[in-house]
């Protein structure tokens, strides 16, 4: 079970997340690509950083919306989403490139990774995106109760996909989070993070919010580097696996 | 000899140049990269017509000025330059390999063009940036009395270049072109724009504006179609080189 | 009745429309703010264009979206949408101001235009930023059948009202314009397009598609001016409304 | 002797400054206007804030460079820097006067200040773009051993100015801001921040690096508020200045 991280997230002369401090404790680094936050100079820090602690380095790529850090949706074409896929995987791949090391995966960032889990003609453009820009480049996506007919979309055109779950939120019924304007969306208490975190890695699936087992096999947990309280979640989450692990 | 042109150059609504109408007469296309000019819907549309008729692709990247279109000289750090061309260089790149292509050499744009010229800092910066984006991936230059010592910076660093020059400018006795804003600094008349064409292809230089002699051994020349009148001069210089050389 | 077009659609290097050959034909101009389009040099332009042809200068603010023209819809919340009607509409009265004029009305450009006519917070978000901006500056918006509804929310905050129609658009039973990818949603016969404007001038209103009386007391009329058939348009409905009104 | 302090340089997502910490100790707010730092949501924010504090607003405009916070000089004509403080004075005032108050000066910002203060051509067309922008209204810029000629060329067409000084920051013979990346530029230690403003209070004038007496007549001292270091020295100079004017 790898831990996956978005960062890379400031932007000229802005500073978000705490990078520096994460990086030690994740596998896998979603690096924003200049569309909704990052810069070539910030980008090329990033991988360097990623290369230095042998993290893997994602594309994470978005609408174009830095004012609103893609978070909005925004109505694209299929050719229009898969341009800007190619666009922003193909920039970081080429600072990484220039560094002795590729993108090794794509994950969609904000509103785009929202509308693709929402309208298959979206999903499918991101599909079609990552599979044309690199044999064998995997997407990773959201595990959900959907994820036979995901990979099997998959399937046909040969992309793999890596899923990934979340031990901070809340999960509803139907497999899906819980919208952060609900009370109990993120979970605070470390307790209860370490628990799902290891549920997922030892059981493959999670109880919901109203106690029911939702089946859910995670490739990899979603963690956060962007305050003190995500990064301390983040550094028990890798103890715990470890530990399990180790006892395994 | 080879002829170059500068295409992709709309962006979002707004259309510039006639690229479709000037892909049949060059091998190879400068294309914009998003930063002073084009999108990445554009830049798909514009690799799609260059492979449709056999050009070549080389990546156009520019200061971040679409405003400006890369016109405004704009101070950076070597850092940055290389980011900035890593960036764009792999942004292009992703979306040729989408369609089964590369980039094939960097040509930057405009206010970068001048200042790699000019500041010797720059252009070591730009030489790393294209060596280390990818091995064996030529710069493409203006031809000057200095080519010499370009091509020994570029030999340091194993990089190979392409000297560009131009049959419709007129060019002073130290081997620049004459400004813009000089009268008799553009030909107009198409006789004058070919014979400077073929004086570049057989005898690889030109008179200056004074009328002395520059030894100038250019690889390709850079044409234009952005109007009727440049469209009607590329014509004629692609069938003045035909021409010269079915009788050689 | 007042014939508006939406002007000043320029940005950096690119050109759209025919400013100059329209401004002569029309008494309101929409200009765009720089978020969909524009940028302060040909703001400044526009607006001394206007003044030469004494037309009155109206704000037409969008959405941030320079690469997708203001056309697609972005979520904002209704403090966005003041702030960013507040702020085009004030950096275009800033240059009209220096020119010694004001701006005089507020149009919503594109996909804002269509979400207030669809939700009514975006419309009372619209409504509130014009009233703040200045007492009695008026925001034109389309008649509909719903004008009565609109005419009185307005009300309510004190905000003048401009209606407008469209004289070369067909509508729907419902007073809607049918969506551009319908045939025969713009209509392209000059003779049509006239007698749909004099029906909205001496009748206030139109017979929709299917041939429905469609009560429409219009302001002003929409005209074109960015390709040689929009212009000939305008210049046809101008002619034929000032002759009207000579026999009235 | 008046406070005034660089503020509202947040952006989208991305937070910079403590605004709301040092609002209370200040006198005018020097807010950004969108083309370095801001949106118009935070411009909305920040006018809400000074209007709350009784603090002056002023506008602070920049050439367009998001990326580069306005740090870097961009040529541009002087059609285009007017365009630039019309279009971003106007958008802050449309905020204001949407909040019932004004922007009651002007001062250019980063590379712009910079290059006004060097370059006469573009000082001119700043002081013509806030002279027309609204009579009376004053440019505020950095006073220099140059005043008077300043003061001069702004009488010509009726400006009023505002000069600045700093207290934190050491002033070579000339009377210029010793660079940022010699020692000694800024001063840390509190005590010499205060004896510099207390000295540019009662003696209108400083001590340069070398111990040469400058006669600099502040109107107002820039002070910071984007870290703690900073905000406790903005408090210390506050309280210096009414306890030097509560014993006059």
């Amino acid at each position: 079970m790898k831990l996956n991280c978005d960062l890379g997230e400031s932007f000229g002369a802005w500073t978000m997340g705490q990078d520096e401090a994460v990086m030690p404790y994740i596998d896998m680094a979603n690096v924003a690509c200049g569309f909704h936050a990052s810069d070539p100079s910030i980008m090329a820090t990033t991988v360097a950083l990623a290369l230095q602690h042998r993290v893997e380095i994602g594309a994470h790529p978005s609408y174009q919306d830095l004012v609103g850090f893609g978070r909005r949706s925004i109505s694209h074409t299929p050719e229009e989403i898969r341009g800007l896929i190619w666009y922003q995987a193909g920039a970081l791949d080429g600072i990484c490139r220039a560094h002795g090391t590729r993108v090794t995966y794509v994950k969609p960032h904000g509103a785009l990774n929202n509308d693709m889990m929402k309208d298959r003609t979206v999903l499918r453009a991101v599909m079609e995106a990552v599979a044309s820009f690199r044999d064998g480049l995997p997407l990773m996506l959201p595990v959900t109760l959907q994820a036979d007919q995901h990979r099997e979309l998959a399937g046909q055109i040969g992309l793999p996909l890596i899923f990934e779950a979340f031990a901070d939120r809340a999960y509803d019924d139907q497999g899906h989070l819980v919208a952060r304007r609900e009370a109990g969306a993120v979970h605070e208490d470390p307790e209860v993070i370490v628990q799902q975190a290891l549920s997922l890695v030892s059981r493959q699936g999670l109880c919901s919010r109203s106690g029911q087992w939702l089946s859910l096999a995670a490739d990899t947990l979603c963690v956060h580097g962007d305050n003190a309280h995500a990064l301390e979640a983040t550094r028990l989450i890798r103890k715990a696996i470890r530990e399990q692990q180790a006892s395994a």
